[in-house]
């Protein structure tokens, strides 16, 4: 899923003055953090190259932030508190296609966030738990591609929103993420019409009454 | 894909007396570095960790294997070394379901030498070549389960096999691996069938002439 560290919202404390100096300070900070590490990866994420990154007092980094995991977990919570939503295409496949070629750009872009994140879960718990929960927040939201399909009649009502998002999404990050094959571009198109077969042929149709998320 | 330290074959040297010393030695090791990685991860593996482990010279492990590089090579190339073929079932989906049946298992033992490795290569560029080399080789042998479901006239000739097995396995490792989903004993099953309905709806489709991979 795609990262952004636009519109924070400071949750570790209450809000002072939005869009004021420790608005600002936080996403400096936020920013350096994404910035090491896509660059320069997890391994040399240090408060001190973050501060320094930031232009932000190394005091006010370790007061507020203590440690690494607090960044991370600070920056999954900002990366999830924006305004994400799914393309409306119009069409199940073109929802589909346009969530891949969301996904894609964001894995590949040098240097990309979302890669290094996702590098980052091997590393540490802290950055495991907090890209599940980010991953988790985002499938949510695009279960609003599923119940537009089922309401345009694409779909039938009784469809597992969840496991045709999942296999719409993971051949990409199983081919650049595991596999490490060279992007392909026509990859996001592929999968979203194998998938958008597989349910219109009643691959993900639920064996109990449906759990329509609309 | 799953790996297997049976039936090794020294590369990194001739050969010598087969299943004598030698032999015995270098399966000690790689068991024991298997070991290790599932058990321990890969920050904890040292070549001394291994040697005690394998009850083996220091000395030995020192002069052939020569660093924690060397021994993941051999173990990756012992890994791939092996007859392991895809079950035939009869069916397309039942190869496929199989196979991922197979995978879960692999990666959900305790302790999993598969999710070890994967782990692994997010760590060192050394693991990340040697595990897409054997994924290479792994699903160069699961071709023959599309070339099966051809000749049974199960889906048409021009089907690029390698996105079929790539789109029924990557939800596995997704959910397992990058999601953090607890191991669903349906999903093997449900991403074979979807695959194969997928695949019968023409989604796999070369758009030029076939490249028959049997």
């Amino acid at each position: 899923m795609t990262q952004s560290t636009e519109q924070p919202e400071v949750r570790a404390e209450p809000r002072r003055r939005p869009g004021g100096r420790t608005e600002r300070t936080r996403a400096q900070v936020l920013d350096a953090v994404g910035a090491e590490l896509a660059e320069r990866g997890y391994d040399a994420l240090t408060l001190d190259a973050v501060a320094a990154r930031a232009g932000v007092h190394r005091a006010t980094v370790y007061r507020r932030w203590r440690d690494v995991g607090g960044l991370l977990a600070d920056l999954f919570a900002a990366t999830a508190d924006d305004d994400w939503q799914p393309e409306d295409t119009g069409s199940l496949e073109g929802d589909l296609a346009a969530l891949n070629r969301e996904n894609l750009v964001a894995l590949t872009v040098q240097p990309s966030i979302a890669a290094a994140l996702l590098a980052a879960s091997f590393r540490s718990e802290e950055a495991a738990r907090g890209l599940r929960r980010l991953w988790a927040d985002r499938y949510a939201r695009c279960e609003v591609i599923v119940a537009r399909a089922i309401r345009r009649g694409e779909l039938p009502p009784a469809t597992d929103a969840r496991r045709l998002l999942v296999t719409a999404t993971a051949p990409l990050y199983h081919e650049v993420m595991l596999l490490g094959t060279p992007p392909d571009p026509d990859l996001p198109g592929q999968a979203a019409k194998a998938t958008a077969l597989a349910a219109k042929a009643g691959a993900f149709t639920c064996p109990t009454p449906a759990n329509d998320p609309s």
